[in-house]
C-alpha cells in the first residue's frame, strides 16, 4: 500500500521516444508463427494462412479505471493484456498478437514504465502472445493505456453473442464476485492508510479476492477444456461488467429470455465471509460486481452430459422465448426482473 | 477560431457506454469482404483469404497532439484515422479496417463526440476502410483517442524500412513542410485572438498549409500508383516526424548512408512565401516539420525510367555505403551532417 517516495526516476526525455519504444520492447521475442513482422516498421505483418483474424481493443484511463496508489504497475500492465484476451477467449478464438499505446504525463519516469512493461511482458509469456507494435507519448495528466489484442481461429468455431436459443442451458466458468470484493478492501485499506499511515494492514483473509482485483486472469484454459470435451457454446461472453449485465448482453444479442437461478451462482467461500463482514448481500455483489473475467456462455442440452461433471463450469440457468423475459429465480423461489447493474453504477452507489 | 458557448450539449450519461456506441456507430456500414464481423460482440472477426495482415496503432493526447482551439473535432477525428492509414500505406498495404477507442472528460457532451465520429465516417468512407470495434469511456481531464489501423498485402509486396541499397534513389511523393507551417499559422491566430476576440482573420494566403495542418490525407493514390507504375520501393516510411528524421530511420535500419540535395526537396509556393514572411529558413522546414504524411521511399536506379516522368514523386537524393554517413547537399554544394530534429524539437525552440 505505500509508495516508496525514494524511487530511482530516470526522465523519460532522456530516452527519446524512439529509444524508449527500443528500450522497453527488447526483450519482446516472437512466439507465433503468424507474426511476421513485429516493432521496429510503420506497421507489423501478420499471416494467419486461412484462418479468421479476430481483433478486440480497450483503453484503460488513470483514475477512471485504476488507481495506482493500491495498483502496482507491473501488476497494471499484467491486468491491461488480460482483459483484452479475455475479449478474445469470449469469441472461443486463440489469442496472438497485441499492440500496446501508452500516454504518460511527466510525473512517470523510466523505471515507471519499465515496470508497466514488465508486467505487459509476463502477462504476454504466460499466454503465449507477441508484442507487435505500439506507440509510446506524452499526456499532460495521467497514465492512459490502449491495447488492442489479435486472435486467430477457424471460421466454422466462432461464437458470437447473439446465437443463444430457448433452452439452451447457462453456463459460467469459475466463480464470480470476488474481484468486486477486492476492490471494496482495498479502498477501505487506502482509508485507513490515510488516517494512520503505520497501519500495517492484515490481509490474510482476503488474498483470493484481493489476488482477483490486482491480478486476474484470462480463461484460455476454458476455450482449450470446450475444445477438449467437444463442446461448442451456442453464445459467449466475457464478464467484464457483472453477470447481470452480460446476461442481458446475450438475451439481448441473441432475441431469449432467461431464468437465472439464484442457489446456482458459484461463490468462493471468501465472498460469502467477506460479504457478511461487509454486510453486502453476495447476491448482489454476484450480479453486479464486474471484473471477474470469467466466461459466461450457453451449450445445448444435448452437450450436457460433456460438461456435467466439470468442476471449472457451472449451470446456472436456461434460456427462455424472449416473451418471458429476463429473470433472477431467488432462494425463496420469487422471480425477480434482472436489470443492468453494472460495477460503475454500484462505484456510484 | 471561434468556438460557439452555446452549442448543444447532451450529457453523454443520459446514453450510457451501451447506447452511447450503439448511437455513434450505426452508421458504419461494412464495405471490405475481410470483415466478417464488425462492431457489437467482445471482438471483431476478419478473413484475409490467404493474403498477410499489417497492423498499426498510435495513441493522440488533447495538448500534446492536438489543440482543440483551432481543430475542430470533425478535423480531429478525420486526421486520426489518416495518421493511421499512413502507416499501413507505408508498408505497401492496402488499408481495409480500423478501431477506434476514445477517452472523454464530462467537458465533451454527445454533439462533441458526434462532430469527432462524423470526421472518423467521413475518413473511413473516403479511404474505403471498415470501423470493426471501438471503446468508449470517461477520462478525468481531456480527450483522447487511440486507433488501430488493419490492413491487407500479398506477403511478397510488403516493403519494410529496412532493405534499401546503396545507390538505391531517394524518393518523397508531393511536398514538404506545409504542415508544421500551417500549424504556425493557426498558432499566430490563436495569440492574435487572445488579444483581441473581434478580429476576423485573413487566411486566404494560407489555404494550402492550413488544410495540410488541419485536413492531411494519407498516399492511399501512391501506393495504387506504384503498383500501375510496376515499382515496388525497395524501403519506405510515411513522414510523420519531419523528412530528416525519416531518412535517419530508413539509412539506420537499412544500414547505409544518404546523400540529400537541398535543391531537389520539393516545397509548395506558398510553404516558400510564408517561410519569408516568418523569417523561416524553407529547408530547415523540410527538414524538421513532421505531420505531412508524404511517403518516402527507396527505389532501384533501374526503376528510374518508371517513375521520371511523374509529377507525384520526386527523386531528392541516394543511398550511399554506411560508411559515407547521412548528409545534406546544400546549394551552395556544402556537405552538412543531417541531424533528427523531429517536429517536437522545433515545437519547444
Amino acid at each position: 500500500m505505500i509508495e516508496d517516495k525514494n524511487q530511482k526516476k530516470t526522465a523519460l526525455s532522456e530516452l527519446g521516444e524512439f529509444g524508449l519504444i527500443e528500450h522497453l520492447t527488447t526483450n519482446f521475442s516472437i512466439k507465433n508463427s503468424s507474426t511476421i513482422l513485429g516493432i521496429g516498421d510503420d506497421a507489423a505483418v501478420l499471416d494467419f494462412k486461412g484462418k479468421s483474424v479476430v481483433v478486440s481493443t480497450d483503453l484503460l484511463v488513470e483514475g477512471v479505471h485504476f488507481d495506482l496508489s493500491y495498483m502496482p504497475l507491473k501488476h497494471l500492465g499484467y491486468k491491461a493484456v488480460i482483459v483484452n484476451l479475455s475479449d478474445i477467449y469470449a469469441m472461443n478464438a486463440r489469442a496472438t498478437q497485441v499492440t500496446v499505446s501508452i500516454a504518460v504525463s511527466n510525473r512517470f519516469g523510466l523505471e515507471a514504465l519499465e515496470a508497466l512493461y514488465d508486467g505487459i511482458h509476463t502477462a504476454a509469456k504466460v499466454y503465449g502472445v507477441d508484442v507487435i507494435g505500439g506507440d509510446t507519448t506524452s499526456s499532460t495528466t495521467g497514465l492512459t493505456i490502449s491495447i488492442t489484442a489479435i486472435g486467430e481461429i477457424n471460421a466454422s468455431d466462432v461464437v458470437k453473442r447473439s446465437e443463444a436459443k430457448p433452452n439452451d442451458l447457462l453456463v459460467v466458468s469459475g466463480d464470480i464476485g470476488a474481484a468486486y470484493l477486492g476492490l471494496q478492501v482495498l479502498e477501505r485499506e487506502k482509508e485507513v492508510f490515510k488516517v494512520n499511515p503505520n497501519n500495517q494492514p492484515d490481509l490474510d483473509a482476503y488474498t483470493y479476492i484481493i489476488e482477483r482485483q490486482l491480478k486476474p486472469e484470462a480463461r484460455k484454459d476454458i476455450v482449450q477444456l470446450l475444445k477438449d470435451l467437444d463442446v461448442k457454446p451456442t453464445s459467449m461472453i466475457d464478464i467484464s461488467d457483472g453477470l447481470s449485465s452480460e446476461i442481458i448482453h446475450l438475451c439481448k444479442q441473441s432475441n431469449v429470455g432467461c431464468d437465472l437461478y439464484e442457489d446456482k451462482i458459484p461463490l468462493d467461500p471468501q465472498v460469502i465471509s467477506t460479504c457478511e463482514e461487509f454486510n453486502l448481500d453476495s447476491t448482489t455483489i454476484a450480479l453486479s460486481g464486474g471484473e471477474d473475467y470469467e466466461l459466461l456462455m450457453t451449450i445445448s442440452q444435448d452437450d450436457y452430459p460433456k460438461i456435467k461433471a466439470n468442476p471449472n463450469l457451472t449451470v446456472i440457468g436456461y434460456m427462455t422465448d424472449v416473451s418471458s423475459g429476463i429473470h433472477l429465480v431467488t432462494r425463496g423461489d420469487e422471480k425477480i426482473p434482472l436489470t443492468a447493474q453494472g460495477w460503475n453504477s454500484l462505484n456510484q452507489g
